[in-house]
C-alpha cells in the first residue's frame, strides 16, 4: 500500500468546490473517478482543505492510498489524460505512510486577485474580481501590515461558521499591482472560513477610502463581522500552495 | 451620422474567427447583433482585418457608422450589456469621417504566447500552446533579431494563400520568458496569412535547438515554406494593437 501526494491545478468555475457534495460536481468527485479509471480501485482522496464553488487552485495537495503499481511519479501525468481540462495534477510522489493532506498541513497560502478596471475583460472574468474606479494602493500596503502575526479573527469569518478557537497567525501578507491587476498575498497557520476573502474586502474598503490603515487594529479588535469588510467573490481566490514540515 | 471607432478584446475560443461566416458563430456577429438591440439598426461594423477561429485579441480594431443619439464615448459601456462575458468593447470614441478601422490601418501587433511546461495547467488551455522540456530563450531571441525590417515572407505565409506582394516589414519583434510564460511580441505594417503562426513555429524550433539563429536569413531568402517552421496554433495568438496614423 503506497501513500501518494498530489498538487493539484484546478479552475473551480464549473465545480461547486473541492469537496464531495451531494448536489452538484466537486473537484474531488472527478479525480475520484479518474483514479478508478486508471488503477481500477475506489480510492478515497483527503484534501488539504475545501475551497469554496468558483475559488481555483495554483496548489491544492491532496493525499490517497493505493495498490497500484504505477510509480508514484508518473501518477500526475497519467491521471491527466483521465481528468477534464480544468483540473491538472501537477505533481505527485511518495509519501511517508503517515503523511495526509489535511492533518498533516502545517499552513497554507492563498491569493486574491482584483482586477482593477472601468470595462470587464473576457481574460479576468472568472479568473479575478472586478473593482473599476482608482485604489490607493498604498494605504492597502500599509492597511496589509497589521495583519501581521497572531490575532482573534472571529470578526474575519463568516457569521454561519462555528468554530471556538478563532485565533490564527498570519506570517506574510502583500499587496502588490501589476498592470491592472492588483494581487493580495496571505499566509498563515490557518484560516478561519472566508477569511482571505473578508481580509481581501476589508484591504479593498482601505484602497476604496472608506476605511484608513491606522482603523484595522480596531477592527480586529472589535471582534465583530460588520467592522471589517466584505466577502468577496469567490472567483478571485486562489489556493497557491499548502505548507507541510 | 457618425462614424465610431471601437477596441474590442475577446477570447476567440468559442468563436469561428471575426469574420461573418456562413457555418459557425463569429464574434463580428455577435457584436453586429448587440449593436441592432442596442440601437435599433442594421449595422455592419469593419474590422482591421480578420482573425481566425480560437485567436484572441486585446485591442481589434473596428469601425461603423450610425445614426444613434448615444454619445460615442459611453457605447462601449452600453454596449457591453449586450454582449457575452469573452467580447467587450473596452474604448469608444468618434472618429473622422473617412476613417475605416481596415483601410486607415498602418500596422499591428501581435503577440505569441508559448506555456513551457512539462505538465497542462487549466490557466493556459485556451490561451497560450504548452510546449514541454526547456527551450533555449537566447537562442530565440537572437533569431528573431533577423526578422527584422523589409524582407520577402512569402516562406511564411500558409500554402493556400494566394497573394503577389509579400513584402512586408516588421518594426519590432521580441521574445520575454516570465516564468513559464514565453511571450513573442511581432509589430509590423501588415502581416501575411498565418506570418505570425509561422514565426512563432520558427523561433520555436530555435528554441528546440532545431535551427540555430544563423540559419533564419537562409530560410527567409528561400521563399519556401517547409523551410520556415511549423504554424503553431490560433490558441496562442494575440492581436494585441492596430496602429492608425
Amino acid at each position: 500500500m503506497k501513500n501518494i501526494k498530489f498538487i493539484i491545478e484546478y479552475d473551480g468555475t464549473e465545480y461547486c468546490g473541492w469537496q464531495i457534495q451531494p448536489n452538484g460536481l466537486s473537484v474531488q468527485q472527478v479525480i475520484e473517478e479518474a483514479l478508478l479509471k486508471l488503477t481500477g480501485e475506489e480510492i478515497k482522496i483527503h484534501g488539504s482543505g475545501r475551497t469554496d464553488s468558483g475559488v481555483h487552485a495554483y496548489g491544492q495537495a491532496a493525499s490517497f492510498k493505493t495498490q497500484s503499481s504505477i510509480p508514484a511519479e508518473v501518477f500526475s501525468k497519467a491521471l491527466n489524460h483521465h481528468l477534464p481540462w480544468d483540473i491538472s495534477i501537477i505533481f505527485s510522489c511518495e509519501a511517508d505512510k503517515d503523511f495526509h493532506a489535511r492533518f498533516s498541513a502545517k499552513g497554507k497560502k492563498y491569493s486574491y486577485e482584483i482586477f482593477n478596471r472601468d470595462i470587464r475583460s473576457p481574460f479576468y472574468e472568472t479568473r479575478a474580481f472586478r473593482v473599476p474606479g482608482t485604489l490607493d494602493i498604498n494605504s492597502m500596503k500599509r492597511a496589509a501590515e497589521h495583519f501581521y502575526g497572531t490575532h482573534d479573527f472571529r470578526g474575519f469569518m463568516a457569521v454561519k461558521s462555528q468554530v471556538s478557537d478563532t485565533v490564527r497567525t498570519i506570517t506574510d501578507i502583500s499587496v502588490e499591482k501589476n498592470g491592472d491587476i492588483i494581487e493580495i498575498n496571505v499566509s498563515g497557520n490557518g484560516f478561519l472560513y472566508n477569511m482571505v476573502r473578508i481580509i481581501a474586502g476589508t484591504l479593498l474598503e482601505c484602497g476604496l477610502g472608506r476605511l484608513a490603515p491606522s482603523d484595522i487594529p480596531n477592527v480586529i479588535f472589535s471582534g465583530k463581522r460588520d467592522e471589517a469588510g466584505p466577502t468577496l467573490p469567490a472567483r478571485g481566490l486562489y489556493l497557491v500552495n499548502v505548507f507541510y514540515s
